[in-house]
């Protein structure tokens, strides 16, 4: 999150440059760096892949995906030419050491062209699979030997629980140091959620609200319109659990709850992070019910269009027993949170997609309006992630009239009021790690304690299959479940709808 | 305040019927309310005069009047002939005592048509010279004797200083008791101030930071754009405070800094303002100079239009001494504002109509964002109340882009996004009136206070004149004086603008 960073000379290798996430995420994002004179004065993007291809014909399957999903599009013929120079396809086989060694080579060859030894990104944008294999040959080829220029960004999933992330990150670790290593939370690079931080602390009037002394309850909710897509076989060895709510959700879970760091250092910003991972109380195993909801969607209609149910996808089984939906009730033992539940919930197949965070304030305690003839909505500051990205606060005031008469009505502030253009949370994550700036990166002990937090519920619901799937109709807000999860706390969920 | 009144029926009796105020707003306040279906079922409006009119021509006028100044001329058609049936023009002589005993005659009359002794709403709509006269007649002819029923609206200025104030409360309390006495004060029937004590009493989240721990000062300015217009002879016998500061601004500092009422009853209110009027720390006589400054304005420019200084108006001395500006810092010794500065000011021929009151939050002590990279301007609260009427809320956000900077953004609460109508002062206040709540009129002990915290700015001024009048430009924000009052404390005023 600092500024002072310098963009050195840069190489960077990308695993996977065929695949999906490269065409529609990663070179629109270089490209858009690029046109807006970010990325450093000289780079390289070597785009490894297993197919024999030529720079042309690479650079134009490139182009033609930047059609497809830039955001950019009035950019690409101005700057098409300058930025395809730099994109260099290099025909690589993952599980060969000898294809490392000859990586070297042309990575030394580019150093010496540019006569600096520049930064080497490395972007394993491929499964899980194979960062293993790639680490273990990295190492052994010392391609990624210096540790304050080399980096390595990887993707999630970071294990699929507790033991497997410790098992990952020590292999990581015995072949990078923690600070190469890039666990890439696309979530964090969000504006919306950048700005948590910056309203926090940025602001002497919130802090001191933000307590258990005038927080009632924090709802996150992530609600997803499409189904697993074409993702259904990888879907059913996942679920909403490992997919959403250990990733994303309990990150934006740190940011509301975390205390003030004392600087922007990423390392002071990633301590108070992991603090709050600790803070979270464990559900014990024979309580995980009373905590957490699980759901899959059966068919339903989404805008007036019917859809199937999760077990009529493609690929996932006709019993499946994954969940995609999950809500969870936490409670965080410190100071600053004792007795506000935090409740989170993902899903997909919701009715709308809508990402946002509620704090729901207390009730006045004895008010000068109370008394029967006041009706007093308690404070609410909501705030929307996506598609809305705004803050909006709830609050009453008199209703303009005769009598006096009280009435709940909101303030907006919205981002791009001004028309200003957001970067995709991918440009200003790889811009990031360009810089060596780790703040948005997941690191290992964030990872192992965020998978903490899930595992009783992970080990209760593969014990334990839920016999009344499918529990929700697409399109709809979920199990009912869900809402009773709140009303035991005569709370409840501020509904999914576009305001 | 509160709703649960009854309105009886009322005979209305308008002192001065002919006069200005009568016919731009007590007339057509009673029409809109009338439409409204806001008036008793059984009233009249007993219009008295001096003239010999007949109830014919009177109507007439008073339509006449109606299509100037009413708001709701769509309304005249279709109300007017129910309406005027009900306005009564009776000819009297204030100072004839035979003159009361017929209008008793009248009122009897009227009672008895109506077969119920109604209401009697007295509005002394006359200069504040005959208020003595009238009470006393008043009182002599029995006229006003029941102390729940009968009610009298007086109009400022209450007394000139503590002393006559005091002489002129001792006088009404002779022939009236306090309960019936409505101590008329317009700012206070304003929608956005009203709105003050809901928006500080019906939220759980603002009441937390009302404090000197959390705010660094207060302002409040009335700017006004006109000049004395034709009252300049009435002016310069009164000036700026006590026309505007010892009434309107010294009770909008009331609102802003009260303690919470324990309930809307009207008296627990008013004690609490005067709480407020008797913590203002009273200055010095010999430090006036330190804390208040006084203007007279000078010829200038208002958007683009050449307006005369206030010694070239009609009735107004060629080395008038009467200030048209005054601005104060004021403090309150009490736990809650302690140190906390309340800046008030007000004008004539200011470069904009505008009023509002700031809240100034203080800095952040130490912050993740301090430290030279980020410059955080101070959260602020702006309560608009007129023209704009609406809330603001500037805070700091992240600018969208790449890297963390932060910027200052406002959210805003409009009243009348929903396009409601706003009833005028007036309306409400008469309303209030035949009601019975004193909540928003002035209590004797109030404007006695209130003439105290003036006093020895009053006196330190009618003993020193001000060798440097005129001292601001018509157009302009006040005297360069009223600047350096803040500097001394590292304060600037909120500038005068539409925003």
């Amino acid at each position: 999150m600092e500024e002072n960073h310098e963009l050195q000379p840069s190489s960077i290798i990308i695993f996977g440059a065929t695949g999906d996430l490269a065409k529609r995420k990663l070179f629109p994002a270089f490209f858009n760096l690029f046109i807006e004179g970010r990325m450093p004065d000289q780079f390289n993007i070597l785009a490894l892949g297993r197919a024999d291809k030529n720079n042309d014909d690479f650079r134009k399957y490139i182009k033609e995906n930047l059609i497809l999903f830039s955001r950019n599009q009035a950019a690409i013929d101005t700057h098409w030419e300058k930025f395809q120079s730099h994109i260099i396809y290099f025909r690589h086989q993952i599980a060969e050491e000898n294809s490392y060694i000859e990586l070297n080579t042309k990575l030394k060859t580019l150093d010496s062209e540019y006569g600096v030894r520049g930064n080497r990104l490395f972007y394993l944008s491929i499964g899980p699979d194979f960062v293993t294999t790639i680490s273990e040959h990295l190492k052994n080829t010392a391609l990624a030997a210096n540790p304050t220029q080399d980096r390595i960004i990887i993707e999630k999933p970071f294990g699929h629980d507790k033991d497997s992330a410790i098992e990952l990150n020590k292999l990581l670790s015995s072949s990078f140091e923690e600070e190469q290593i890039y666990r890439i939370d696309h979530y964090l690079g969000k504006e919306t959620v950048q700005n948590i931080l910056a309203f926090r602390f940025g602001n002497s009037i919130f802090e001191p609200l933000w307590n258990c002394k005038y927080i009632e309850s924090v709802q996150i909710t992530v609600a997803e319109e499409v189904g697993v897509e074409s993702r259904g076989g990888f879907y059913e060895g996942t679920g909403a659990l490992k997919d959403m709510i250990q990733n994303h959700l309990l990150q934006i879970l740190c940011m509301v709850a975390m205390e003030q760091p004392a600087s922007l250092d990423s390392g002071e910003i990633r301590d108070r992070k992991v603090d709050v991972l600790k803070a979270i109380r464990r559900i014990p195993l024979d309580q995980v019910d009373h905590y957490a909801v699980r759901g899959q969607y059966g068919e339903g209609f989404i805008k007036g269009k019917n859809v199937k149910g999760y077990r009529q996808e493609d690929g996932v089984a006709d019993n499946s027993n994954t969940e995609t939906f999950v809500a969870i009730k936490f409670y965080l033992d410190n100071e600053r949170w004792e007795g506000v539940p935090f409740y989170v919930r993902t899903g997909k197949r919701m009715r709308e997609k809508q990402s946002y965070i509620t704090i729901q304030f207390k009730p006045l305690p004895q008010s000068t309006f109370s008394g029967g003839k006041h009706e007093l909505s308690q404070n609410k500051l909501i705030i929307n992630i996506q598609p809305l990205m705004d803050i909006r606060l709830q609050f009453m005031t008199k209703k303009p009239g005769l009598t006096v008469q009280l009435r709940p009505v909101e303030m907006v502030f919205d981002y791009f009021s001004c028309k200003e253009d957001s970067p995709e949370a991918y440009e200003t994550l790889l811009l990031d790690a360009l810089e060596g700036d780790l703040t948005l990166f997941m690191r290992s002990d964030q990872v192992e304690e965020a998978w903490d937090v899930v595992k009783t519920i992970q080990e209760h619901w593969e014990k334990t299959p839920d016999t009344s799937f499918p529990n929700y109709t697409a399109g709809s807000s979920g199990p009912q479940e869900c809402e009773l999860l709140l009303q035991r706390e005569a709370h409840s969920w501020k509904e999914i709808h576009n305001i």
